[in-house]
C-alpha cells in the first residue's frame, strides 16, 4: 500500500476504515439520530463553535458552494481573498452564481495582508461578504485569519472561510474569530475519507441566509437546519462517513485539539527541516508555512516529475506537483491527521536517495 | 444487526462492506484513473447506453438538482409527470432554479398515464423538457417508461428521467427509449453505501447543456466530462463508493442484468403475494406495482407506528412508514438489491406474528 503523503484524501487509521465496513441502517430511525447528534455535538468541539453544524454529502468544494448559495443574492459584492487555487476556486463559484466579486489577490507563496484587506473593505464599503481561505493547499501557506478576520469583522462584513485543509490540523477557534460560515472536508486532517463537507453557519449568517436570493435546493442550509432538529439529514447521508467520523471525533478528542494541533505545527516544522537540510526549497514564505502541506520549490537540474514517479514506484510514498502555473515549478507534500514522525523521517529518507536519480545536483 | 426492508439504503454484501474499508488512493493517480473508468464502463451496461456517464459524489436529490442546472434555464417550461412524493420533489426543485413548472399528476397509487402525458405536451407545445419517475418510492409503483418515453421523444421534447429507485433493478434501457438524463443513486438497487449519485448524458442533453443558463459549479456536466477524459472527478470523490461500486459492479453484471432484473420481478411478486396472504391490502395498482418498493395499506384497527415499532424490537427487521399525505396510511416495504426469498419469507412470517399485537382483526 503506497504511503499517501499528499494534500487530501489522507490515510485512515485502521480503526476509521474498519467503521467504513459497518453495515447500513436506516437514516431516519433511532440509531443514526443519535450518531449525527453525537457527531455534530463533538465536531462543534473541533470547530470551538456553539454555531449551527452540518455535514454535507458531498466534496470540499460543494461545501464552498453551499456558503456561497447560502449566503449571498444575485449581484451582491464580495471581496474574494485569495493566495493560490482555491481561493481564486471559490470566487469563481461566487461569480458562477451572479455575485460581484473584487479581487483582492496575494503572490502565490505569500499570505495575505490585513492591512490590505482592511483598506480593499474601506475602498469597496458596499461589499456584503469577505471569502477568505484559512489554508491554502495549491501552496503550503496558512493565513493569518485571525487578523483577517478581525478587519471584517470590525467592518461589520460577514466572514466566509474555506477551511478545507486546515480545520482539525490547524487552530481555528470559529467563534473567538466570529467566523460566520466556516467550510471543511473530511478526507483531511479528520482522518475520514471523501464524501462529506461539514459548514458551521452563524447567528449572523442565518441572517444573510434570510435575504439570500441566489437558488438553493440541495445545499439549502434551511433544510439541513430543520432536519438536524429531528437527527436527520434532508437527503440520504453518507452513511459510512458518519460511522467513520463517529470514530474519528473521540479519536480526536481524546487526543485533546491543542495537542493535535501542537502535532501538525511539530510535524510541519519537523518537514521543513528537513526539505531545507536536502537543499530544497521551500516556496512559502517562512511565517506563513502551513503546517498541513508543505509546498518545496523545484530547482534547476531537477526533474520533478520524474521524482514524484520513482519516489512512488521505489518506496510506495505518493506526493503530488503543482497546479495550474505552478505545475512544474513546486511539489507538494501532505501532512495532515494520521502523520507520523516516523513517516516524515521515511519521506526524507527517500526524497534523499532519490534526489540524485532525478537530476538534483544538491 | 437489524435486517433493513427499506427503500433505501439498502443492506450492502459482505464483499463490498469490505471494500469500503479499503486505504486512500490518490484520486489524480493511475490506480484511481484505471478504477474509475472501469466502474464507469460497467456501469453504462447497466443503464443499456452508449451515453456519457458520470459518478457525482452526492445523494440522489443532487442528482436530480444536476439534471436541472445542467439542462435548463431561467423560465423555461418543463412538464412534471409526477406520480409521488419523489415527483413532486423534482418539480420543486426544477421550480427552485427558475423553471417554469407545468404539473401532469396522477393519483398516488397510480402510474402516469402515456396518453395524458402525450395530451399535456401537445396543449403545452413550448416545453421543453419532461421530467418523470421511473420508479415512485413513496408509493411503490413504476411507471410505463417506455410509454411514456415514445410520446415525449415523439414530440421532440428533453426527457429526463429519475431513476434512483430503478435503475440496477428494473429494466430500463436507457438508449432504447431515448432518455436523455438519467439518475440514479448508489445505495439502491446497487447493494453500495449512499455517497454517490450517478447520471447518464445523451447526445442530445449535451445539446441542451450547451444553452443552458442555469448558473452550476459543483454539479456541472461539463466539468464532469473533461476531467473523465482524464480518469478523474472535478472534485475529491468518495473514493470509498467508487471501491465499492468496483465490487458491485462485477457481481451484477457476473450474475447478469437481466437476471437481476428477473430476480427482483420475482421477489417483488413474492412479497405482494404475500402480503396479500396475510390480508393486508396492496396500495399500489396491481398493473404497475414496483419490483422495488411494496407500500402495503394500513387497515382500520392496525397501529401501523406499533407494528413496525414490534417488528423491529422483536425480529430486527425495519420497514418504514408514508410520507407526507400517505403518514400513517401506509407502510413501505424495500426490496431491492441484496435481497433473498429468505428474507421475504422471514418478513413474512414475522408481519404474520406481529399484526394481531398491532391491533390487526384480519
Amino acid at each position: 500500500m503506497a504511503q499517501l503523503r499528499i494534500p487530501g484524501p489522507t490515510p485512515c487509521p485502521p480503526e476509521i476504515l474498519k467503521a467504513m465496513a459497518r453495515q447500513m441502517i436506516n437514516h431516519r430511525g433511532a440509531e443514526y439520530h443519535e450518531m449525527i447528534n453525537d457527531v455534530t455535538a463533538k465536531m462543534k468541539q473541533v470547530f470551538q463553535t456553539k454555531n449551527d453544524l452540518y455535514l454535507l454529502t458531498g466534496s470540499g468544494t460543494g461545501g464552498l458552494e453551499a456558503a456561497v448559495v447560502n449566503m449571498l443574492s444575485p449581484k451582491d459584492k464580495v471581496l474574494s481573498v485569495s493566495i493560490g487555487v482555491f481561493g481564486d476556486r471559490w470566487a469563481t463559484i461566487a461569480k458562477t452564481f451572479g455575485a460581484e466579486v473584487v479581487n483582492c489577490k496575494f503572490e502565490w507563496g505569500t499570505a495575505a495582508d490585513p492591512a490590505v484587506v482592511k483598506k480593499a473593505i474601506k475602498d469597496n464599503p458596499d461589499i456584503k461578504a469577505v471569502l477568505v481561505t484559512h489554508n491554502e493547499t495549491s501552496t503550503g501557506v496558512t493565513n493569518d485569519l485571525g487578523a483577517i478576520a478581525k478587519v471584517v469583522k470590525e467592518a461589520g462584513k460577514l466572514l466566509l472561510v474555506d477551511a478545507i485543509s486546515s480545520m482539525s490540523s490547524i487552530d481555528l477557534p470559529v467563534d473567538k474569530w466570529g467566523c460566520d460560515v466556516v467550510v471543511t472536508g473530511s478526507q483531511k486532517g479528520w482522518m475520514v475519507p471523501p464524501g462529506m463537507a461539514m459548514v458551521s453557519v452563524s447567528a449572523e449568517a442565518w441572517k444573510a441566509f434570510e435575504q439570500a436570493k441566489i437558488p438553493r435546493f440541495y445545499w439549502d442550509f434551511g433544510k439541513a437546519k430543520s432536519y438536524l432538529e429531528k437527527g436527520e439529514n434532508p437527503w440520504t447521508p453518507a452513511i459510512s462517513i458518519v460511522y467513520a467520523f463517529s470514530v474519528a471525533m473521540d479519536m480526536i478528542l481524546k487526543e485533546g485539539i491543542q495537542s493535535v494541533f501542537a502535532r501538525h505545527a511539530h510535524i510541519g516544522q519537523m518537514t521543513r527541516d528537513g526539505i531545507k537540510a536536502l537543499g530544497l526549497p521551500l516556496f512559502a514564505e517562512a511565517k506563513h508555512a502551513s503546517n498541513t502541506v508543505t509546498a518545496v520549490g523545484i530547482p534547476v537540474g531537477l526533474d520533478g516529475k520524474k521524482f514524484r514517479q520513482l519516489l512512488q514506484s521505489e518506496y510506495g510514498i505518493v506526493i503530488v506537483g503543482g497546479q495550474q502555473t505552478l505545475d512544474g515549478k513546486i511539489m507538494r507534500i501532505g501532512h495532515m491527521g494520521l502523520v507520523s514522525e516516523k513517516d516524515i523521517k521515511d519521506l526524507l529518507a527517500a526524497m534523499k536517495a532519490t534526489l540524485p536519480k532525478a537530476g538534483f545536483k544538491g
